[in-house]
């Protein structure tokens, strides 16, 4: 069975276990306040190119969210999200049980428009008692977002400023960041994020390192006793160090986006492959997931040797799944999908 | 200015006031465990046609649902509700506040049927993952509705059905449940209500009381450490008696029933004003709440004597406004709004 | 039976009633959006000398305390209160329900003292993992205390400079307000809990109210969006105006505190037959509770013809008690009360 | 700088690391449905003799604390813990800002006694007004405890009976378990935990692994839904393989038990060392942390060497202090230690 349904099946980069490996004997201070974390903070500040951002070192997605959500808000205030958004429905309601609503809202491209943030905070304001509603006081959105695509940097100006007109914080989950900035349609940089969002955060999980995401914070208030909420939330790593170190590696040069840009290059020799065969596909993606739409007698072949993920139904007789690829993926996995595609495709 | 913005411009029926002016100097103990409040608990029991049904009252509604959900689900359960559902848009997050997603699913209607909850748990037990989303465990619905439509007794025994077969409770908010009973085109009963649902309440803000919502539990479950839940979200009246006697006068002989139905009486003259001006509705009412589309002209011209509530634009000119009568609309009001219809339409 | 067990048996003073009869039929606006609200937020501004404070009108005590802390605390944050305090033992958890902590302090005199607060606040931050720890941020007291003992001018006065010093909110539970103000002992007035609080509130409930709390805030942080925490936290009462209405009346002239001090001489009259039978006080109190410490045996012989609370047991064959006075205690109960004193106490 | 100062300054033991290499690159289910993660649990319901228990893996204690108290309480239930507990005082309010009051009993010893359980419970049902206070459900104690000392077998069963008579869920955090099964005076085994409480925890972090907690629940209402409430406590690791690999590594044999038998020698060794200078110790204990009290001015000789943990000032002159060892501790640590205590202490 090859395994194409995630891009977290394998362990981390081999650089990574050689550090742990070399550190693992050293005696070093509990919850993130060693040494290679502080160094790992430097790095990050160095790309984010402002030396003044917080730095904090979680295990995964659902705890940063939580964390920085529940740090961010006030009791009535809520948070815009696609309704395709990561906290909108794959959390199992972990930002309301942190006590906010997740405001959703639709959207067929997966990303929210800035448009739309503005038309909901003008109806909210508008309304005489709104006080009876949500407030919406913070924007989530992911790059790339849940289905691979990718915000441009003028789409991301547009909505720090539709933050900046609404005061609402802007939050970008960056669960799988180094594959957008891999893309090779990407124009938005780390830098970017610093300087138009309040929060963000670097992915791990996804690309390259067993577990982590670095967070990144520049709004002053935000930064206030976020040791607090990491611990309440139960964030704080006994052996922080082990964090801080997983950065320290991937973010060693440019590794972090050149073991990106190789899944990235994977995936798109895949779409290229099913479109060989006059696939469609539910999204036009330029990042390491893929959606082509496939009849389902078709899928019940690919079954017997791949794991994918089932995405949505399309009609009776279509579905639209995910193939992913990730740091981890070899050549000959790709070349041994390649080669099935058109005969599980029954063109052959 | 003549108010039709809402059922709640006037205090409460006088019966009501002289029995609070005779019982003002009796010593009661508090806490809704006085005599009157035993008394009144034994009305909604016989009105109930079940002796074994928890009672409660409570000051307002989003206290009484807050209460009822915190209660009744565990941390990673939600609540199915109509997009337009209070729960969903009109009490500022409470629900969320208290840990749960309210699940809303779209309605043309503001109604929910059975088949849109059993199509929603069968997606989500047929998920892989369904963990990472919250698990819905009950059916949040309003008889009447927010916009003032009324389900049969077949669309509530199929929900009923569709809750059993898939373990939801089922909660139905009857904070105008009065003129729904009162409506020529009901079909439900306090006995039904009852019987098919686990938890409901019989709204007396609305229909008569100052204040107060008479909360019904069938479901054991439900019913154990109840009041501890009232008393954490702050539910807990030290004048308890209050309520009591509010249920007490207007559950005496059929009251809560006869007040409703000289509403609806008078909303559905008021209908009829409208319709002779072939004006259209925004649904087909036959309760105390009426929706007319008017042009904004129009609208301009009743801004000087009426208040009414704006409920949502239709196109660039047109809105869609709420007119209410209750319990203490007169017939000179209703009279008055009659004759002014066709002349501020300018029909006349 | 007479009952002296609370301050709250009975209902309101005649004046609101007539009040209420008087408006019942006027159409107002909902949610304290009347003029009735207006005008009665304008008498607590008065009294309190400061026109730059926002004042709201809440049903119940719970209710206030819950709001006014989910409003002003970070998920992190707890606030100190003496372990006899309402919100640290007698509200269900309802300030944990909204996730925060009460750091109960020890107390023997039921209040706090500024030194206590310092000393916690100082081993707070001098701990280096203080972050593991719920950090103080609010002060909480009750004037009168749980225990009817008040503060001095001077005590306040210095707890007030201790939560300066260490970045602390200060709020005081009035419930019981009036009966501090009209104590021969007490020093502080209105315009000194504006001066020193960063919130407060002014108790209607136990004090010629048929229910209502006026919350009083000073603060320009904790005013921001408070309509909306009042609604989420299920406090927006429909008919607001029944709150404003009472307050309206009860702050007419010098009506609150003249009726609460007829309530306190009482009270000092039922302490006075108690001590002349050499009976022991569990605490002295100059408020309209008294909590004498009688023996197990005569308390049997109270309960045939008196209502009162048990507090505390004290040994083996002794327990406190309380009895209340109220606005609604008259003088043929307390010489009933008086004339029984001796007789029960087995001295004559 | 030689660190006794906690039990988590290192990484973990060798073959773990070997284990993560050899897996690294195999594609592997995520969110603990991988064959490691389920021979894992094999192991752990072997140790416990019981085929029925669930068991999940968690990251840390906290959030294993969190996410089994949240799964199991109702709004107005709370935990009963001794003062010193973890989740009273190390925690951030983790468990209030779930929503639910710790019941912090004060404890000399730093263990719960059945007999303060029962008083508790039987003051709480006593009470007429019990709804007024947060109803106690569940039992939190840790074994070994904060100060590291162990309850008896006898002890333990006598807490299982109370909780049992009062209907109290019992939950033992297991942080440090190893070094409790293997302290010359433990007599409770694994075996004994699952037959006498509802959920307990095997300690990873502390003892070998990288991090890590085995949770094992006996009780059929709570196993209902679990993973739900992981998800939703940010708690699913992606790649939960590592989890439960780490633990199928410690498991594997008597491994376990055998790398913190040799911490609690060394810890027993270090204990002689300061006894015989005379030294007094905040507890007598049998596990791997050592509280000696020391005079300050020998703390500030040890400062310049060693790391170790300030727990409290005993009086003006005297701290206690802790002196941890773990599965890392070398001998010629500990020997290093040994040697310099007498000089240090300054009675050389």
């Amino acid at each position: 069975m090859l395994r194409f349904e995630c891009d977290y099946t394998e362990g981390c980069i081999p650089e990574i276990l050689e550090a742990i490996q070399r550190e693992n004997h050293t005696q070093l201070p509990g919850y993130s306040e060693d040494p290679i974390s502080v160094r790992a903070k430097e790095k990050v500040r160095a790309l984010c190119g402002d030396r003044n951002v917080d730095v904090h070192f979680l295990v995964g997605g659902t705890q940063a969210n939580t964390t920085i959500i529940a740090a961010a808000l006030r009791p009535h205030q809520g948070v815009l999200a696609a309704q395709q958004g990561h906290i909108a429905c794959h959390e199992t309601g972990a930002i309301e049980a942190a006590g906010h609503k997740v405001l959703s809202l639709p959207s067929e491209t997966g990303r929210l428009t800035a448009g739309q943030i503005r038309a909901f905070c003008a109806a909210h304001w508008a309304d005489a008692t709104h006080e009876h509603q949500v407030q919406p006081a913070m924007v989530y959105l992911s790059h790339p977002a849940e289905n691979g695509t990718l915000y441009t940097l003028e789409e991301l100006e547009d909505i720090h400023r539709a933050c900046r007109e609404w005061n609402l914080l802007l939050f970008v989950d960056g669960a799988r960041l180094g594959y957008g900035l891999a893309s090779p349609v990407n124009d938005v940089t780390i830098a970017d994020l610093t300087r138009l969002t309040d929060v963000f955060y670097i992915g791990g999980t996804k690309v390259g390192a067993l577990f982590g995401e670095a967070v990144v914070i520049g709004n002053s208030a935000l930064k206030r006793d976020f040791r607090y909420l990491i611990k309440q939330r139960g964030g704080m790593l006994a052996k922080g160090w082990l964090l801080g170190l997983q950065f320290d590696v991937l973010l060693e040069q440019d590794r972090y986006v050149t073991i990106a840009r190789k899944a990235v290059e994977q995936a798109l020799r895949i779409r290229q492959a099913f479109e060989a065969q006059g696939c469609r596909f539910m999204v036009e993606s330029w990042t390491n997931q893929q959606f082509p739409i496939l009849p389902n007698a078709v899928l019940k072949r690919f079954d017997k040797r791949y794991a994918y993920s089932v995405w949505e139904p399309v009609d009776q007789d279509h579905t639209a799944v995910r193939f992913c690829t990730s740091w981890a993926t070899t050549d000959e996995q790709v070349e041994q999908l390649i080669y099935d595609i058109p005969r599980l495709m029954g063109n052959e």
